[in-house]
């Protein structure tokens, strides 16, 4: 197979589409963030990469909080918004229609209508180039009830989306299962002992 | 609309299926690593949460690089099998037919089979608790010639897919578009004007 160069590239497949939230001078804000991923198992810990100038990371050094909210597929307007205008210059929550609570860090705004936010507390901030990486402590984790199959979470209800920045920026609802983890691995395992 | 609370847990939408590479003993081995993402932009650098016993991390820390290899549909039960057993006790490039290369680093091994390889040099690794958060700069980035299109990557080539771990441990293919990026959120921007 032959292989091509194409330079140093953030080329990875999926990238998440967060809604990151955090009070700027006490006021919520939200943005979107398609770099990141969970960092730590125990305890439970999310990165996050912002680009410095940003106005929710200012939120973000204020309190040492933010929420990571996880859109669903009918959020992918709102998500997208969140990603190309500033809260320093539109109040987002109000054009978003979003409903803000607040949970038990009490200055981590969260957004109602996503099915999933997580609370976080800083733990660390790497400044590493262009963007800052912020990784926070996942305080609590809040789920719509509406999202639960005897009570977990159940993907199929959520309907998460995946951000695709190559060949071009889109939006991607999650396709069929193909296989069951930690299990159609044995396959190999079997065909090896033969 | 209601909302459970579930305490912290590492729950977010999607995670990737990354076959992180590195050389132990001057060996190649690899492991699944559903924990991790993009960590800054310039220059390109991605982070992979590794729990702290695990056998690859030992080879992370004899030379201080590692790669992320994004592996297709077509090789589910390879990256399974990689997540399931240890580099320890078995060859798994062996097992799982690799053809291992290496690029511009020299030891960072990567997986000719997986369309695209990052080669990375360590910047910094985060002790955070079971985990180690290893951040890497992304010195260079292969990709098969077949999963280009007039010269980028074509994530439908590519067919990675995702990590589901709530409310079973699957792996899920990409679904359709819904949306363009950088696009959609402007009918909120209309709306808002109205």
């Amino acid at each position: 197979m032959d292989k091509f160069r194409l330079g140093p590239q953030t080329l990875v497949y999926p990238m998440p589409a967060f809604l990151v939230g955090a009070n700027i001078d006490d006021k919520p804000n939200f943005m979107a963030v398609a770099w990141g991923g969970i960092a730590n198992g125990e305890p439970p810990m999310v990165s996050v990469a912002i680009r410095r100038q940003r106005y929710t990371l200012k939120g973000i050094k204020q309190n040492w909080t933010f929420s990571v909210n996880i859109p669903s597929v009918d959020m992918v307007n709102e998500t997208d918004y969140c990603g190309m205008v500033s809260g320093s210059k539109v109040n987002k929550v109000e054009a978003c229609n979003f409903t803000v609570f607040y949970g038990q860090l009490g200055n981590a705004p969260l957004i109602e209508q996503c099915p999933i936010n997580l609370e976080c507390k800083v733990v660390q901030i790497l400044e590493l180039g262009s963007h800052s990486l912020v990784v926070g402590q996942i305080e609590e984790t809040h789920i719509s009830e509406d999202c639960l199959t005897d009570g977990k979470p159940d993907v199929n209800k959520v309907k998460p989306f995946i951000y695709t920045a190559q060949p071009a920026r889109h939006y991607q609802a999650f396709g069929e299962v193909i296989a069951k983890a930690f299990s159609i691995g044995r396959e190999i395992e079997a065909k090896k002992s033969n």
